[in-house]
């Protein structure tokens, strides 16, 4: 088996690189004994000597030493079972962070007894261990990948059971469901109906809409993972790259401020508010449109599409009230979903009173100049806005995994067939299948209900060390 | 003053990027009291409910809050004063290593009272408080840096007092040496000679000496710290790369056994048992040949001046004994002081032994197929066994540091003063100004004479956390 419990395992658990500290983790039976091994205690406290003597959540201060050679000199934090993150012993060293140190001591601890630990190991033992369910497992790899205020509090939330204490309300009520059901099964040769069918269609009605509304968060919940896309749209002229830039290196700066939050890969996303919008680029469409224009029109829907939001950019100092109008009715049709922000840009050119005048039939346009930086705050005060009426319930439970969304509309799929069932007066036997594969899908969101396999996929996605 | 070292200071102290655990860290007489608002502590035991309460190398499990929003659960080290890295009170908050998260645990840190530590500016503390000396304190840096066993062992030494102690040695000769020509002084009118001259000039000449072979150190010290560099020259059929990239690619299989040792932007380093050699890469030569053949060449003798070693690869399948003399014979004159390795390649093609024969005057000579990697230990053996003999006292003091030997010159040429002084008899108020000078030169190094400026420019070299 490829996750072997008994082992103890070895992993680097800070980021990669040069830098003044990282930690080694280990965890299993053996990890305060393979720690022992070749540490030389430097504590003055003889209580501190021994690293199988010291208590639970010590410190003890010393140097790992090779044949005369001293590796390091290292803090040993020292985790007792089953006080721990994997509820394991566990042991934390703290040593230089130097590449090549790092490497010696894992080595060290390796010819010692440990082995490398793979993805998520640490946390999959807690797990296996009972000290986090798999929904809250999931949570803590989020947490890792937050990078707005937002998905931050989510992630937090699932970690800590909100989620799961969902899930559980769920089957606990699916429970008593089937057990009214199997006890009219018991006694179906009497004819008796212990449980009232109306209040039973009741019962399922009102599960199916929890489980129906957490389907249904799971469009904000994906939204706050991935950002809010957004798409910017308008003439060549209308100035959507400087308002692109004007919004993105402004959130920049305020990122950057302390060092290493910069997230260089990230091109086109910008927090506001805590709220993450990742803008759709529609700069490509501009260069096609010269060569064929129906290319270029057609991607830009395809863009639309997929937005939430869809800013449309114009230049107020050379569009009309009326040829707006008409730019508008063509746009209407492809829009969907999404919400509309009719933005008039260069408000440096023309004035904004002037703009307010010709343009009073749309109260709530926004007028910026991108140029200026003129009432750009409003844009983005609009932007958030519209997240806040999109997610009313943010309070709420949000599911943001999509693995929970596909147990849920598994569950969810074998509840309709439960209430189709009640409505026919099929037999028991035949409802509480489908309650019993319901309860098996909620089950396998918080590891109830698991195979190896599950946890294997899973647990690769997360970092090694954690 | 930039130093203040009243303010309590912090910093990210593991590397940037996701990971499983970071580490923010703090120290400062206020840093326990930082640490402590908006923790709350979630330990069973009540010894550990405030931080400003539990013993030193302590850990507590809490969570940060600020507003009711969980920022993030953490694990806290508290270190008390005197007994920590910085000599003062200290504290280090382990977190999930999400930037997002770091970042926000920073910013209460410093709204609770916190400053953004400068680069090094922990290890600047600990040697302000007394707790290592300058080049201990340097050594630090040089440890985290350290990619090799070498490299590692002299930063080793170095941080633990080794260096300082010969400093110290030193010093300590030079003032008995003082002591000596100013008692002398004070009886000068006496016409007393307390030192017997004789005397005086065997102690500064024993100082000088231990004062030169540390200088002379430095030459091995710098290969330690960049790369014993190394020349591979010969005719472009000779296989040049094909060597190149054979031994590259084995170095770089073995560092990356292990996740995230692996040096991408290194690409003519390797390590062979411990020791680090630099490639001076020549295939840029190679093309400049075909157009004017005089500027390769002279652009060849140009790297070999620059290496400390020399292989001169060629076919020996296509040249003959006496060519390769011919060959060599022109090569000599530019070579210096590097070391010369002859290796024949394409043994593949030829057979060893028929190559043997033919060079048999060469019995230094190697054999080796690039191509089908015959040999190649051999090569590596030799290249090691040349770094041997370069550096028959690499259990020695090695000096690594350019600001060290610089000092260490100044002091020697001072000193060469002093003796050129006792040789004429010159009064000893001039021999004990430049013997105060070599003096200061020696304790500038252990930092025990020290400007601002120095500190400022040794420790913004440091990495920010450290």
């Amino acid at each position: 088996m490829k996750f072997n419990k008994n082992d103890t395992i070895v992993a680097l658990a800070t980021a990669h690189g040069s830098s003044a500290i990282a930690i080694i983790r280990l965890s299993g039976n053996d990890a305060i004994n393979i720690a022992e091994k070749n540490f030389y205690s430097k504590s003055k406290s003889n209580s501190l000597k021994k690293l199988t003597d010291v208590k639970s959540y010590t410190l003890c201060f010393g140097e790992y030493k090779l044949n005369d050679t001293i590796i390091d000199e290292v803090l040993v934090s020292v985790f007792k079972a089953p006080n721990s993150y994997t509820g394991e012993h566990g042991v934390e060293v703290s040593c230089h962070g130097s590449p090549f140190i790092i490497q010696k001591l894992i080595e060290l601890f390796l010819s010692n007894g440990a082995r490398m630990a793979n993805n998520g190991e640490f946390t999959m033992r807690a797990f296996l261990n009972g000290k986090l369910d798999l929904s809250q497992a999931e949570a803590v790899a989020d947490l890792i990948a937050s990078n707005s205020a937002v998905s931050h509090q989510v992630a937090m939330q699932q970690m800590r059971g909100g989620f799961s204490s969902k899930i559980k309300l769920l089957r606990d009520n699916l429970i008593n469901f089937a057990s009214l059901i199997e006890l009219e099964l018991d006694f179906s040769e009497e004819d008796v109906e212990f449980a009232n069918r109306t209040d039973l269609k009741k019962l399922i009605d009102s599960i199916t809409t929890l489980i129906q509304k957490l389907i249904n968060s799971f469009e904000v919940g994906n939204v706050i993972k991935n950002g809010i896309p957004v798409a910017i749209v308008g003439k060549p002229n209308a100035g959507k790259s400087t308002l692109l830039n004007v919004l993105l290196d402004d959130d920049r700066a305020i990122v950057s401020e302390i060092p290493g939050t910069t997230r260089d890969t990230i091109e086109d996303e910008m927090i506001i508010e805590g709220v993450m919008f990742r803008f759709i680029d529609t700069a490509g469409i501009r260069t096609t449109t010269d060569i064929i224009e129906q290319i270029g029109v057609n991607k830009a829907f395809e863009v639309i599409k997929k937005s939430a939001i869809v800013i449309y950019l114009f230049d107020g100092h050379e569009i009309s009230s009326g040829d707006l109008k008409l730019e508008l009715e063509l746009l209407q049709p492809h829009i969907g979903n999404s919400q509309l922000v009719i933005v008039a840009n260069k408000i440096d050119v023309e004035g904004e009173d002037t703009l307010q005048k010709e343009f009073v039939e749309y109260p709530e346009m926004i007028f910026i100049s991108a140029k200026e930086l003129k009432n750009i705050n409003h844009l983005k005060e609009k932007l958030v806005s519209l997240f806040d009426t999109r997610t009313v319930e943010v309070t709420d439970t949000i599911v943001t995994n999509a693995r929970h969304v596909n147990s849920l509309i598994r569950a969810n799929e074998a509840l309709q067939k439960v209430k189709q069932g009640l409505d026919e007066n099929i037999v028991g036997d035949l409802l509480a299948l489908d309650i019993r594969y319901a309860l098996q899908e909620l089950g396998a969101i918080t590891g109830e209900v698991h195979v190896d396999d599950l946890l294997e996929s899973i647990f690769t996605k997360f970092c090694i060390g954690k």
